[in-house]
């Protein structure tokens, strides 16, 4: 016995009783998360500019710099969204919940409470979303923290990236709409982001700090060495 | 429609058709487990000693050595032997598939090839377990590494940990004996580790590439003051 499908997520007979329809088409819904990401875009990059010759030199620094704001914006305000809301998500309209509901076509588990997800989410929110505004933070002031959180920041990334992709990868994707523009362009593509730049950012961290040690140790070694022939 | 439960794991109703009970008792396994740690224990020990006066100086040096040659077997061993046999695991009677088959009455989610559980742990298998192993020959050698690769290493741990508590508490912990023993000793105790160690060597690495970073800030900030009075 099979009834109408009365959602447009997959699997196809997932039960999401509450489910309402989004009132905004997804051209409203991508205009109006693209023009938030361009404020916070511009803003950075207007900040980013102020420093260009002391702490964010360079285009590298500047894109990183919006990096980490972006990161923080859209780990804490998105995604804690969805941590807060997860419950209710599939039945509201707000234009946050529409934006998870438009998602959620290429990954159900936004929509069903998903254990992983939420709690993978949750930690990027409350305690990625933070640090990533810290590092913006470091990075600005130049402090000597930077390279350090910006290793943490981005080891979390990719590490709860990577568990998000297979956990159903390896159930062979029942919870993506197969749908070309939704497989690649929504559930591959906008994760991706955060495999490519969190490994630029390690390998980037590694080498900077692992500059900083070896020059402490040849340091070292020289004090040393001037000690036994006094 | 209740029929006879055809095994000892939680929830009750879970089906598991490969399931065969282990030919080891309890007492055996623990024993098993504790003896080849033991001989570990023993060996990494003899060979920290061997660098008392350099490299691995003092009590808590000694124990992070070990702690981390430990890792190394337990997760390229016992979570790799996992990652590989999960989906024969249940009906299986090596003596490391009896070790897993006592352990999942803590958690059955290793029996059942949950999506979370195998993902999270081929990467501490085959990722964080071979890197385990470098981090213990990193300090053994006191490469300028060591600090980088223990702060990664302590970080995956502990992310996975978390994920690996919170994924099941947040449903009620339906994966679980309730009884104390196995709820108190197995679930919360032998993972408990995996969070209070990675966090004190966190701290640890933190402290230490801060120091590094510091001193490499403030020897450029001097070259640059020389120069410019010249």
């Amino acid at each position: 016995m099979e009834t109408a499908r009365p959602h447009p997520y997959y699997p196809q007979n997932l039960v999401l009783d509450h489910y309402v329809p989004n009132t905004n088409s997804m051209m409203d819904t991508l205009i109006m998360m693209f023009a938030v990401f361009g404020v916070i875009i511009a803003v950075s990059l207007f900040l980013a500019y102020k420093k260009r010759n002391t702490s964010i030199r360079g285009v590298g620094n500047q894109v990183t710099f919006v990096w980490f704001v972006m990161c923080g914006f859209i780990h804490l305000g998105l995604e804690g969204y969805f941590g807060v809301y997860h419950k209710t998500l599939a039945g509201m309209n707000t234009p946050l919940a529409q934006v998870w509901k438009e998602y959620s076509i290429s990954d159900s588990r936004y929509l069903t409470s998903d254990s992983f997800v939420l709690i993978m989410e949750r930690i990027t929110a409350f305690a990625w979303g933070p640090l990533a505004f810290y590092t913006a933070y470091a990075q600005y002031h130049d402090l000597p923290s930077r390279y350090i959180v910006q290793l943490i920041l981005s080891l979390g990334q990719l590490y709860g990236d990577v568990l998000y992709y297979f956990t159903t990868l390896v159930e062979g994707s029942p919870h993506c709409d197969p749908h070309p523009y939704y497989y690649y362009f929504y559930f591959v593509h906008f994760n991706a982001w955060w495999i490519i730049i969190p490994c630029i950012l390690m390998h980037n961290s590694i080498k900077n700090l692992y500059r900083a040690v070896r020059i402490t140790m040849e340091g070292a070694a020289k004090d040393q060495k001037q000690k036994k022939h006094k």
